[in-house]
């Protein structure tokens, strides 16, 4: 039976956190990857590259597992009704609920992580806690079937993880090999715990004002879900 | 002054081979990355995913890097005079000459790699000594002005790598740091010298016909241009 996985996409997603994922889960025997948005119109990603929903929120088939993806466009959608209807309706049957980077505040903000642990890209891991998560600082986070991965390149681990779940650890594995996913960076400094002090600075005033307004729009939006 | 990246982009390309760099190089400061094919529509990736070309061979500016990433659509870019041609030309004037994954196959039969130490996807690493390269098996090889990555996924630490000659180490981290590229993945098996051998068995055996076949296009190529 084919797996249906659905990766929400939308204007301003942050590419990789999708690509990684699909072109991992596109590899699955027997599955079908779905980029589902509210028309069939290419959107603009984040750095610009253009990507094709396959879908929409009204023809998707049932998910075994739906994933959201994050980046910069994710804000607007935390306001935004009609996408947070459709991801509590998809998440009531899904097998797995997942996200990747800051696709995890959509999914509290549809109210889908409370009490629950859960992770989101590190800049943005303080605006877990007022969604009602348990925060946690790993690279993939389990909890029952919510799968939360860290930002950005974390949706590669999250993939395999997700994989092993659905078709067991040796065709991960096969994919992983496939994919020659043995990961040499040629610095370490993708988290802020290893990175050089003055990276962590740069990219954290660099980053200020987007994290004081996603702050104050997941206030809004919680205000909005509490009315 | 901006700098113009061009990434290959052809029907059957591996799209994460193609998309981990770009939204690397796409977080360059000043940086221009365009999706150079034959035409402007798009072209679905080899697992389905469809990607927009934003120039084409006769209205592409000039590049500081050019980048071909690589994928089952690389078969028949081998016996493509027009492409071959776009990539020598192209390749004569850039500053940096790359590829990703089995793109370094393209840049062999167009006579790039001959005398150079270069890299590839492991399971396609034999095909580089008859295009006259020096095989390394590394994840990312530099000789010169030639950048080669290994196998997809390499993509990544091939463009950090770039970044990092283009505006100095520390952009470089910031733009990891951003991407939170501090990868775990949950299995060790991306490579061929790590992973289980059953799984090494299980991916050799489920790409045999599809080396056979490149093996064979590649001897065709190199008659083609020793002609």
């Amino acid at each position: 039976m084919t797996l249906h996985i659905g990766l929400l996409v939308f204007p301003g997603v942050q590419q990789l956190d999708l690509t990684g994922p699909h072109d991992v889960l596109a590899s699955l025997p027997d599955a079908a990857v779905h980029l589902v948005w509210k028309s069939r119109d290419a959107v603009a990603s984040s750095s610009g590259l253009a990507l094709a929903p396959t879908c929409t929120f009204d023809d998707c088939p049932p998910l075994d597992v739906i994933c959201i993806p994050g980046g910069i466009g994710i804000n607007e959608l935390l306001l935004d009704a009609e996408t947070i209807a459709f991801v509590q309706q998809r998440a009531a049957t899904a097998r797995y609920v997942t996200s990747v980077c800051t696709g995890s505040l959509l999914l509290g903000v549809a109210g889908l992580l409370r009490g629950r642990r859960a992770t989101t890209h590190w800049r943005f891991h303080s605006l877990l806690e007022p969604l009602g998560a348990i925060p946690v600082r790993e690279r993939v986070v389990r909890d029952g079937n919510l799968v939360t991965g860290g930002g950005v390149t974390a949706g590669i681990d999250f993939a395999l993880t997700i994989a092993a779940e659905l078709v067991g650890d040796e065709e991960a594995q096969a994919i992983q090999l496939q994919l020659e996913y043995a990961p040499a960076p040629p610095f370490d400094a993708g988290s802020p715990d290893t990175a050089p002090a003055a990276v962590v600075t740069r990219v954290t005033e660099r980053t200020a004002a987007g994290f004081a307004k996603r702050k104050q729009i997941v206030e809004q939006a919680l205000r909005a879900t509490s009315r």
